[in-house]
C-alpha cells in the first residue's frame, strides 16, 4: 500500500512539475538560493569603481531570479581595503573587487594585468585579453592562489597627475616626493624622484601641506572630487596606465560549487561590468573635464617636454629587461604584451589616431 | 481515500521541491521554454558580424539553461537580407541583425543610429548611447514601429576605401564611381562622384572590372577576404564611419512575453555581445593590417590631402544643415550627437590621442 501510494505521488509530482512547466532543463538547476558577499577596496558611495560592482551584482540578480545574491561589502564594513585578495584566497568572501596591481609584493608579475606604462590602449588590452592570451596569463598567475581573476572595468587613459611646479627637463624629478603607485613609482625613483603611496583619504592635505610636491591619482572622471586643482596648478598627461584594468576575483571553490548557469550569469555579468565602466569613466572623464576648464581656467594642461619624455621611456624599458632577466614568468608575460602591442598599434594609428588627426584640430 | 492520497501527494510534491531547493523566487519564473528565431543580414559564417549574433544566442543559452533558444537564420535561410526590419516588425522573427541604416528609407533619421561622417569613435558613442541619450532617441525613432532597438556589435573606425587611382584634389572625384552607401554617399554625390550601392558578393567584379572606380567595405576585419588589395592599390583612411554600431531589434510584443529573468538575460547578452564584437574587430583589423602589409607591400595606405577633406567636411555640414531643417526630430538627434561629442572628445584628444602623439612614432 505505501508502495502504491508512493507510486502516485512520485505520477502526481512528475505531473504537477511539467504542469508547472519544468522541463527536463530547468530541473538540471539545483534550485538553490546562493548569498555571497564582495569585498571591494572602495568606501561606500565611491563613483564609478563602486558602481561597477553594484552593476554586476544587480544583473546576477535580476538574471538568476534571485537565485545568486552578493552582498557587497565597502572598505568602511571590512576595514581592509589592500586585504581583499586575502579575502578571497582563504574563502572568508567568495568575490572582490580590486586592482592587480595592489598584490605585487605577493607576486611581482600580478601587476602587469592592471596596465603597463607606455602598454596599450583600453580596446587594444581588452583585445589582448580575450584574443591575445592574456586571460589564460593571468589565470596562470592566479591559479595557484585557487582564485579567478577576471577584467573590472577600465578607467580608460590615466592623467600623468597634478604637479605644484612645471617639469621642464629630467632634473626637476631629482628629490621630487610624488604619490605614484606601482611600477611608475620604480621608473621615476630611477629618474631620482621620491615615490610613495598614500591612502586616498590623506591626499589632498598631503599636497596642500608639502609632504608630496605632486601626486596622480586618476583623471577627469574622479580627480574633480579630491579638489587638486584648487592646489596644484600644472596637469600633465599621461604615460605610466595608458588603460588601468580594474579586476574581480572569484574563490576557485566557491565558483566550482555553483550550477553552471549561475557560472555563467556571473561571468557575463562580470564581463559587461568591466565593459560599462569603461564607457562610464569615458563619460565621466568627458563632462568633468568641460567642468574643469570652465571653472578653473587656470589650470594648466600640459604635456612633459620630449626629452622628458625619452628620459622615461630608457629608464622603464631598462627597468623591464632587467625584471625579465629574473623570472622566466615575467619574460613570458612582458613578450606577449609587446608582441600583442606591435600587432595592434598599427591599426590605431591608421583608424583612430588618423581619424582625429586628419579630423579634429587639437 | 482520493482526498488522502491526493493530500500526501501534495506533501510529498512541496517536500521534494523544497529538498530539490525550489524556492519560491525560482518558482516565480514561469519555467517554459521559448524558442525564437533570429534573422540576420549576414550570410552563414559570415565572420565577426556572424559571430556576434552566434556568441549572444550562446551566452542566452546557458544564462538561461535552456530556457530561451534562439534559432539564427542567415540570409541563405530567409532570402531578404535586407528584410529584417520587416521580419521584426510584423513578428514573423522575434528578433533581427543588421545595420540602423539600411532602414533610411523607412526613416531617414533611422540612420543616425550607426554612425555618423566625422562623428564620434566607438567609445565615446557608446558613452553617448548609454549615457548621453542616445538609447532613448533610439527607442524614440524605432518605438512607433513595434520594435525595441539595441547595439549590436561596432566595426570600430572603417577605412576610406579601396581606390584604383590617387586622390589627389576634391577634382578626382568628379565622376568618380564609388560603392558607398548612406549618408557618406550622398556627401560624395555633392562633390560629383556618382555613389552607388552594390551587394557584397558582386563587389570584386564591379572593381575588376571597371563598373566601379573604387568602393569602400569595412577595413582590414573584413576587406582582406575580399580581394581588394589585389586589384585596388591605394587604401584611404576613413572619415564617414568612424564607429560603425550594427544592431539588434526585438519585437516589442515578444519580448513583453518574457519572463523578468529572461528579459534581462536578453538585454545583457546583446549589450555584452555588442562590446564583444567591438573588441574582436579591434583584435581581426590589427592581425589582418599586419598580413596585408607583409604580403602586399604595394599596397598604399594613406589620407586624403588636406583641400579634399576640407571639401568634404564642408558638404557634409551643408546636408546635415538642409536636412535638420526639414524635420525636427532629425534636428534634435544631431544636435545630442553634436552637443556630446564637443563634450567627450576633448577628452579623448587629451588622453589616448596624446599619449599616442607623444609615446608612439607614427
Amino acid at each position: 500500500m505505501k508502495k502504491s501510494i508512493l507510486l502516485k505521488a512520485t505520477l502526481l509530482l512528475s505531473l504537477s512539475l511539467s504542469s508547472l512547466g519544468f522541463t527536463s532543463a530547468a530541473l538540471a538547476n539545483d534550485g538553490k538560493k546562493y548569498r555571497w558577499k564582495l569585498a571591494e577596496t572602495w568606501g561606500p558611495n565611491f563613483p564609478i569603481f563602486g558602481e561597477a560592482t553594484k552593476n554586476m551584482a544587480k544583473m546576477v540578480k535580476e538574471m538568476s531570479n534571485g537565485r545568486l545574491d552578493i552582498r557587497i561589502d565597502s572598505s568602511n564594513k571590512h576595514k581592509s581595503p589592500l586585504g581583499i585578495f586575502d579575502f578571497v584566497k582563504s574563502g572568508q568572501y567568495q568575490m572582490g573587487h580590486s586592482a592587480s596591481y595592489y598584490w605585487k609584493g605577493k607576486n611581482f608579475n600580478i601587476l602587469f594585468f592592471t596596465t603597463t606604462p607606455f602598454g596599450m590602449i583600453a580596446p587594444e588590452q581588452y583585445a589582448w585579453f580575450y584574443h591575445g592570451g592574456g586571460m589564460e596569463l593571468m589565470q596562470k598567475v592566479y591559479g595557484k592562489y585557487g582564485i579567478l581573476s577576471f577584467p573590472g572595468g577600465n578607467t580608460g587613459n590615466q592623467m600623468g597627475g597634478w604637479f605644484k611646479k612645471e617639469i621642464n627637463s629630467v632634473e626637476d624629478f631629482k628629490g621630487l616626493k610624488m604619490r605614484i603607485p606601482g611600477f611608475a613609482g620604480e621608473v621615476l625613483a630611477k629618474l631620482g624622484a621620491k615615490p610613495t603611496n598614500i591612502p586616498s583619504g590623506e591626499l589632498y592635505t598631503a599636497l596642500e601641506r608639502n609632504t608630496i610636491d605632486a601626486l596622480e591619482w586618476v583623471g577627469p572622471s574622479l580627480d574633480l572630487r579630491m579638489g587638486f586643482h584648487k592646489i596644484a596648478p600644472y596637469y600633465y598627461t599621461g604615460w605610466h596606465e595608458p588603460a588601468a584594468e580594474l579586476q574581480f576575483m572569484v574563490n576557485e571553490k566557491a565558483y566550482n560549487s555553483l550550477p553552471k548557469d549561475l557560472q555563467k550569469i556571473l561571468t557575463v555579468a562580470m564581463k559587461t561590468s568591466a565593459y560599462d565602466m569603461y564607457i562610464q569613466s569615458t563619460h565621466a572623464s568627458g563632462k568633468n573635464l568641460a567642468s574643469l576648464q570652465k571653472d578653473y581656467p587656470n589650470v594648466e594642461v600640459r604635456s612633459f617636454p620630449k626629452s622628458v619624455m625619452n628620459s622615461i621611456v630608457k629608464a622603464n624599458d631598462e627597468l623591464l629587461t632587467e625584471f625579465a632577466a629574473k623570472d622566466p614568468m615575467t619574460a613570458e608575460i612582458l613578450k606577449s604584451l609587446n608582441d600583442y602591442q606591435r600587432q595592434v598599434r598599427p591599426w590605431t594609428n591608421l583608424s583612430d589616431r588618423a581619424y582625429l588627426d586628419n579630423f579634429d584640430a587639437k
